[in-house]
């Protein structure tokens, strides 16, 4: 069996080659890395960290859970209008973490790295004799005075989300097993949804200078809208009926109609939530990207979150997501 | 017992005043930070994770541990002749760290962040099963060009330290107990310079334009000069003789002259090693921010570090920071 490479080795051999792409990175061997910015450029920056058995789990495969401890920092600067540029990412291993396991992390982080466009800039690398604790710091740029914050919502407005709502949380059912009635394809495209979210990269900058208020749905749809109803000091009414479902969700919910609360409360969405003035043409620049984007309600003055049914009365919630508002 | 404040109470009360003094942090509420530059200024970026067990003991005052990780990297921002700025931080911590434990290690963030002027801009904090396990990156200015890198030092170029080699080593086996005949006030001195580096914030700037190659020693002098040597091309060649000692590492070496190879060759001193042609005037710039420096040796053509003893014959040196040349 051969011998493991060692610290330097491994940056040498793995991480290094995900550098190569930015030459402020220094090749991973200086003490540190540099970022430029075109004039009148802002760099916008998030974190993220993740720890084996609590946000992802032991036997998950490497590569896997690089990709989505990278598409969460991807997606909160895609909910501020930023385009990603690169990251830093520090590591903490356990010593049954082999080449092997590092080898087949940084090549999730290479797939992604060609689908996003972006470049390792930096990092570190320890031992721990816990979980495995990994932590990316992401990097993307945005015209100053070009990025969507949260609080910038006001009553007229009306309430987006991209894609659809509720995969990740039924994906994470999905994946656990207690989604046992469903069809397998549908399990398997929900667990897929949970594992590797899609990060709205290309919609985000595109909504700069149009949508009032944004952030990425993470934590579930009525709790992350409560918090941006609450920046911006307004209060938001969604219609349940109006959710984009994908067929998989559907199908959950045509079998057990209290799976909205799991579908309106759930996280790890990864989508983005957004306000906008009635007259933005919303349609029109996600039908340029590609991304389906759906109006789920409206601004109003006031405080927290409606959730209106079928009837147009509110629909009482119970669960976390809910309980902030 | 009051309840714990849980994660969004404990960054309201604790992590939100840290960011204060950061109009980009967004007051932590939002998906990302930003960060501006001025024109023609390049970011510098920096990043280290910590470990309980590894890095640091169990007991370790928190206020301590927080300050010890953000001065190692604003070591490495001073190590590329940059001004820090701010930084993001991700907390992994189990349940056992109450509020108080992240009250006091907020507290030890805040008193650094006075010392060196610089600003919380965001961050994330998770639950572990496992050991605490901290990661900071760090952001610094310098003018574009104006970085120092490892890969510059040239034949003929004087090799320098700031301030005492060795203090930290030393520090550790004293703050373990394992340096037992030693006066109790060095004993302390060494521990402390252990337990809280001092980052050479003031100086590394100012070597912008003058140094030829420069980082900081974190991993032990010999091994990381070797480091500088490699990544410049060229060879080093230091006098054991000239060594800057504090008074404490002199009583220890008085003492046991076999703990010169600690000196030589441990890690935690992170003080700036660099390199600068004969003609600069380091030892003004250095008394103009009060920081001593001290010459050690030269560079040469070829490769590798060579340490000479008192009769000027190489030294030999079995541990691991020499076993790199």
């Amino acid at each position: 069996m051969p011998a493991e490479l060692g610290e330097f080795g491994r940056i040498a051999r793995f991480l290094a080659p995900l550098a190569a792409g930015a030459p402020g990175a220094l090749g991973l061997t200086d003490d540190a890395a540099l970022i430029a910015l075109a004039p009148g450029e802002r760099l916008v920056v998030t974190a993220d960290a993740i720890v084996e058995g609590v946000h992802f789990l032991p036997g998950d495969a490497p590569d896997l859970v690089a990709r989505k401890l990278l598409r969460c920092n991807l997606s909160d600067l895609a909910a501020m209008a930023a385009v990603p540029v690169s990251y830093v990412m520090t590591m903490a291993l356990p010593v049954r973490c082999d080449d092997l396991w590092v080898e087949r992390f940084a090549a999730g982080l290479a797939a992604d790295q060609a689908e996003f466009g972006i470049s390792l800039l930096g990092g570190d690398s320890v031992s721990t004799p816990g979980p495995i604790t990994l932590s990316i710091t992401a990097f993307g740029r945005v015209a100053a005075g070009g990025e969507v914050r949260r609080s910038g919502a006001r009553p007229g407005d009306i309430v987006y989300v991209s894609g659809t709502i509720g995969d990740g949380a039924l994906g994470l059912l999905a994946a656990t097993g207690r989604l046992v009635g469903l069809d397998p394809a549908e399990r398997d495209y929900l667990a897929d949804r949970y594992r590797l979210p899609r990060p709205r990269v290309t919609l985000g900058p595109l909504l700069s200078g149009v949508a009032s208020a944004m952030m990425d749905i993470s934590d579930g749809l009525v709790g992350d809208l409560d918090h941006l109803a609450a920046a911006s000091g307004v209060a938001a009414v969604i219609d349940a009926t109006r959710l984009p479902l994908s067929t998989a969700a559907a199908s959950v919910m045509a079998e057990d109609v209290e799976r909205l609360e799991t579908v309106l409360t759930g996280g790890d969405d990864y989508e983005l939530l957004f306000t906008a003035a009635p007259d933005a043409d919303i349609a029109g620049l996600a039908a340029g990207v590609g991304v389906p984007v759906t109006a789920i309600g409206r601004i109003e003055a006031g405080a927290g979150v409606q959730v209106l049914d079928r009837d147009g009365g509110p629909l009482p919630l119970t669960r976390r997501g809910f309980r902030h508002a």
